[in-house]
């Protein structure tokens, strides 16, 4: 039989991540984006999930409301408001199966076929196939090294139809690294509200902070119901337990739970369970200022390394968090050559394209990961990538 | 702001149960259709828990791959062959966040806005909702005392314009409680095959067989690649951990992968090793028969409360498994009215509108679950209707 696929589905292309790393299954992992296992709170979940078992099973196994366990809903509207600056009345909020969820809902609530989403480019290349997959049409700006280029930001909110949302990460960008100044998100709410188009602003690395001052949230200051702030668990919890919120205006927010509805009923009690025991029960402060201390140690060393054996080589911008470093190859190197040969040599990382709006045209960059590898493979990996580059 | 919300999801429509039902908070609840709690291996999954944070706590809380954990996949993939007879060597199976995540894959990867599925009616009102809001167009073939009316099936496959796939429950099908027969099964295989349109066949009841002969899955005739086969753990292990399946030919499973990609990545791994430890290490099979057992036992109560209390005014087809029990209210009862005033008396059913293609048709049935109440409240939720039934 012949499959007549959906159009956003069908024009969807396999990743290139993928095509390129297929044979770099025994490779040091710089290309991957796990967090540190030694950064799970291992002993708190074990002892959450057993008082669970203990105290209320059924709360944990029954079905529950497509808006999330109501307690956690409640813990996280107040920490939104407490820690992150974010949420007023005329806003909600409900727990996804991961921030990956807000992308999707977000694109099944509004986005047509052909309808355009505004990304930064690069940008997270999960939510930009998840896009693609809805049959966005994307549109990409530059980033510069303080966030977004506002002009040409602007440019494209003059001259695109049907823009649906921007999608930003202001916090140590993925891949870029960069965090957007506090001018240039102020300038991105004003754009948003002169052009009528939302913000998704997806902070998933916002706590990981290794250095520099925090800058408020874009959603910080929404009076309009212009932002939609998504949250997640992944990086200071764990990700397999896929928990995550969004909070947005309360129209918003009901079509996004009628969306969570038809996508998977609801999260699974026993993830949310977890999150909203660590967060009340537990000095989840304390577990925080560990991983930073942790990330810190290893996005130092990633850096040291990159500066002893591929100084010669590349540039790159510094990041004050977040998972990823984000390198030009200098003038001369052939960027996918370099990542085949130093996969084939023993160490993986992501091509830059992959990261593109337009992943054929040309492009000099590669995303180096700190968190998955272990110190001692942070080293070797970049010796490997330093004797690639010198071979070439 | 002015939200422009996608068309599909835009025309959906605040569901009629929610909006009937709003004032029913401490009503004796028939019209639920949560399994019983009695039924959940409660213990199993307990040591299973604990024995996974003491063995590999990180397999459960790092980053999975979309398809699945990859033992949970070969037992299922092996099972679905020997217990349900389904999967031949071109098809591939995946994990899921509950059979729900199914219908919105399926909806992702083949519906344009405008597309046309084909369901029962009535039918699951979690699968029709999710077909609307990524703007597929239902149309609705009528169901006999032995499944989906083949003539009018054929008649919708011969007019209806893109029609991408046949949505059925063959098995104790929602809200019907209908078994479709062998005969009807091959039936709606060749009429797929012959007008070149996919089946889903979601089974999520399957298992809760209480009386009668199993009848072969419609996939398990599908030698074309035509039968997309959905199954869920909801119903025989718990649902609040969300874990279903889908089996179907490999170019099909491709593009539902990279579409659950977009919507969540991966499906939680403790949900998934909870589902692997419970089919491979403990006696499944006497845990379906226990279950079983208290099915029919409810089912059974609930067909002799009606037969005493609502006999006189109402007449229903008693299903062989499944959770629910499909009745037509007598002529000269105003179905709506009735629900309305059981609801006030203290007993919710869901009105039958609400499982229809044009909610706003003319129905004159009602749904009663069985699985929710408990036996106490079973009889006493029957009495109440029959109080009001007679007081109309």
């Amino acid at each position: 039989m012949t499959y007549k696929f959906a159009k956003g589905v069908a024009s969807l292309k396999p990743s290139i991540i993928r095509e390129i790393l297929k044979s770099s299954g025994n490779t040091i992992p710089l290309a991957a984006g796990n967090p540190a296992p030694d950064a799970f709170p291992v002993d708190d979940i074990k002892e959450i999930v057993n008082s669970v078992f203990e105290s209320n099973p059924v709360l944990a196994l029954q079905y529950g409301i497509s808006e999330g366990y109501a307690p956690l809903v409640e813990k996280l509207t107040e920490l939104a408001k407490t820690r992150y600056g974010v949420g007023a009345d005329s806003d909600a909020l409900i727990i996804t199966s991961g921030a990956q969820q807000v992308m999707s809902l977000m694109s099944q609530c509004f986005v047509n076929h052909g309808d355009c989403v505004i990304c930064e480019e690069p940008s997270f290349i999960g939510a930009l196939n998840c896009f693609r997959s809805f049959g966005a049409r994307l549109s990409g700006v530059p980033v510069d090294s303080d966030g977004i280029n506002i002009e040409a930001l602007e440019e494209k909110l003059k001259t695109e139809e049907n823009v649906k949302f921007i999608y930003t990460i202001p916090n140590f960008q993925n891949p870029a690294g960069i965090t957007m100044s506090l001018e240039k998100r102020k300038a991105v709410y004003e754009l948003a509200k002169k052009y009528g188009v939302l913000v998704l602003e997806d902070n998933p690395y916002g706590d990981l902070r290794v250095s520099g001052e925090p800058v408020p949230a874009i959603k910080s200051f929404d009076e309009e119901g212009v932002v939609v702030y998504s949250g997640s668990f992944s990086k200071i919890v764990a990700p397999g337990i896929r928990v995550g919120f969004v909070l947005a205006n309360k129209e918003i927010i009901a079509k996004l739970t009628v969306a969570k509805q038809t996508q998977d009923v609801h999260t699974p009690l026993l993830s949310q369970l977890i999150v909203y025991k660590w967060l009340t029960e537990y000095d989840f402060e304390a577990h925080i200022n560990k991983i930073v201390e942790i990330y810190r140690r290893k996005l130092n060393l990633l850096c040291d390394c990159i500066d002893k054996e591929l100084g010669d080589f590349l540039t790159y911008h510094r990041p004050e968090g977040g998972l990823f470093v984000w390198a030009k190859l200098n003038d001369g190197i052939d960027m996918l050559d370099f990542v085949k040969k130093a996969s084939a040599a023993g160490a993986s990382v992501v091509p830059g394209n992959a990261m593109m709006v337009d992943g054929e045209a040309e492009c000099s960059y590669i995303r180096l990961n700190f968190s998955t590898p272990s110190d001692e493979d942070i080293v070797k990996g970049v010796k490997i990538l330093g004797e690639v580059a010198r071979s070439l």
